[in-house]
């Protein structure tokens, strides 16, 4: 039951939350270039107190094509957040003129505080770095509409695990279905240990590499994630695993022809553009898919 | 009557301005969370050259409300102000691309340049130091709405009362009613004298104190301002005094039980959040009154 | 024809298109500040990622009063731009979102490389130093408005013509009519020869001339940009000519009767404000038709 509720962790919503999740989004695609006018009169709030252009106009869009409106601020500068003003009094506020607020913080914690906070239901637009549930909701609606199902498949997790807000959100929602997760990264970034043992005690089979090439023939699935060479211990490493942690034609030569390769974006140089061509590349359609997947949300959370 | 005009000074409202106001603003209430259709294909203007969340956000919503729509820019980066355009051609601009112009700005005399200038009718949403008149307008409604009335009421202001934009405007406002108001502040940041000449002129009671203890007990209203420790001119002093410009649960032990506190917000540290769980504490309850108060007052006006 | 059309550079359009979007603005004008439910159910992406507050709103307020919506962004801070996103993958996320795209760049070739991306009609908000195609259909808009007509008049340019981005657009756009154009400026700051070898090969009639007294008697059409001191390679030479690029009423007494005036705005002073009191002015006028004709540009690319 999805009615009046925060969206705050991956970890609150249960395989049947998200089968219906998914089932209202599929009927949301036919609308996400039209209109289906069931929030009329419903306004979000978007409080983006750090930058994320996709999300928040993916937002934006979403309840605007359900007919509703949106206000906001993105960007602490010029907020009275500026002037001092604690979180609960911001949210106080925009609970008062909002129907459904969406938080984007760099502070863990904030989109719960938020939500305490709220007699409106709160949505966790990416807070701390642990957290991205919409994201990673999305996530698994691009896999489950590129196969039709997600039990049973193999799917990686590439880059840099412990710094990427979505891996962890991604892992929690991963274990309400029967998948392999193999985890490629340095070790150093593969999760951390309270993500790892959470997720291992839901029955989520993990297992860790270091180098893609050795399983990539494997993969249904390979989710790809930044990896920063400042993030490397020794700079020697990075010039060792660059290249596999770099996604291009060549090294998809051992790939399976129904490999999808998925990407929370914005990439930089991690994903080689010629792969864009490619039958694998279905990051595009995840980041379209957004819209239908958050008009869904919207309208199960206020409707 | 409303219809078309400008909303610069508070200076400019008759009671009966006032009281029409309040009463549409209290039938708004019951659409204040909903939609009434009066603004479609209106659109509103705001040109936000200084930043404020809850103005903006507030007036915004409230166009929304009332099924208009809403342009403009806050923070006047970014904008051709910046490239050196006077206020004058960019509210020209403005004029011709909306049915109504709200400005914020630093500069005393902006709204009224701005109003001179536009066909269309301008709203001050604060400029200077000493105008901000819908916010005094929403300061005296949640009074109205909290006793019902306003005549006879003994009022506090309490804080920094010279750099307060609000304070201003609320004694202006207050000129409307038979009010005792109460100003407890250091002597230096009592109201600038042109202030306290007009409002005493139109007959408003006075009396001064620096210290709130002394009349606590005698407050209906206390209305609470940031007081910056920077403004003391010796730091001993606000060493002495500072305890007396913060509104905690102690302080309000010797209050009457229906005092009502009221803050423009953002707050910051002047009133302690454990005051937010009394039943004095009605700043919350002000700041959603902001968006009815607002939807009747862009009503009376364009409608 | 018009229908999903780019609009990326004013080489693009044939009189009869021309003549189609004036027409189209021409009825326009009476839901200018109203409502033409037209566009209901389509959303708009601006782009902004340089600033620009007249092309911005106008777009939006045009959107708006054709009863469609807008998302985006203006300014790239706080954007996926600076996370380091190619403008190519920007693009394919608005074109997911959105209905049609309105993009500003400070790059030449931005709109087009969008236009390649995008499924949806790209529109040129300006980018680089020479392209601002429908600030150039404005401008000979605004022509044809006052005088009924276009062909047979004698256009001058006055300022810094060779780095203003509107007078490279609006040369190309007057090779649809039969206009004599005098260009009016410092030796070096002439259109680039490339713009003026264009011009010519179409027909377009120019003629030089490097003080504005020589020839405002001649004018029916002043469109003044602004000179930047800056420019001058030599103060000398600035200080010698700056009051022939400086519009004041006593130019004007030379000029003919019906001479209009245009500027694209924001002026910083190149146009004495004694002037907008004066028959003249008529770039007010061209700003307020920045709605009409961006209504009429939309409404013909999407419906």
């Amino acid at each position: 039951m999805w009615r009046n509720r925060d969206v705050i962790s991956a970890r609150d919503f249960t395989r049947s939350d998200i089968e219906e999740l998914f089932e209202t989004a599929k009927y949301m695609e036919k609308y996400a270039k039209g209109r289906l006018d069931v929030m009329r009169g419903k306004i979000m709030a978007v409080a983006f107190f750090e930058p994320s252009t996709r999300t928040r106009l993916s937002f934006e869009v979403a309840m605007k094509r359900l007919g509703g409106d949106v206000v906001g601020f993105w960007g602490a500068e010029g907020t009275s957040v500026e002037k001092g003003e604690t979180l609960a009094d911001t949210i106080r506020m925009l609970d008062a003129y909002s129907d459904v607020i969406v938080i984007r913080h760099r502070y863990e914690g904030a989109a719960k505080l938020a939500a305490e906070v709220a007699e409106s239901p709160v949505v966790n637009g990416g807070d701390g770095a642990f957290n991205h549930p919409t994201q990673a909701m999305l996530d698994v609606y691009t896999i489950w509409r590129e196969f039709g199902y997600v039990d049973g498949l193999n799917i990686g997790l590439l880059g840099d695990l412990r710094h990427a807000r979505t891996v962890n959100s991604l892992l929690e929602i991963l274990t309400n279905f029967n998948v392999k997760v193999y985890l490629i990264s340095p070790e150093y970034l593969r999760p951390r240990a309270e993500t790892i043992d959470y997720v291992q005690s839901k029955g989520l089979k993990l297992s860790f590499y270091t180098n893609v090439e050795e399983v990539i023939g494997e993969l249904d699935v390979m989710y790809v994630v930044r990896i920063q060479k400042e993030r490397f211990i020794d700079p020697l490493e990075y010039e060792k695993v660059k290249g596999s942690y770099r996604v291009t034609p060549d090294m998809l030569r051992k790939a399976k022809k129904t490999l999808v390769i998925l990407h929370p974006l914005p990439r930089v140089d991690e994903i080689d553009p010629r792969v864009d061509a490619t039958s694998h590349a279905k990051y595009f359609r995840q980041a379209a898919l957004g819209v239908p997947l958050r008009m869904a949300l919207i309208y199960l959370i206020l409707s």
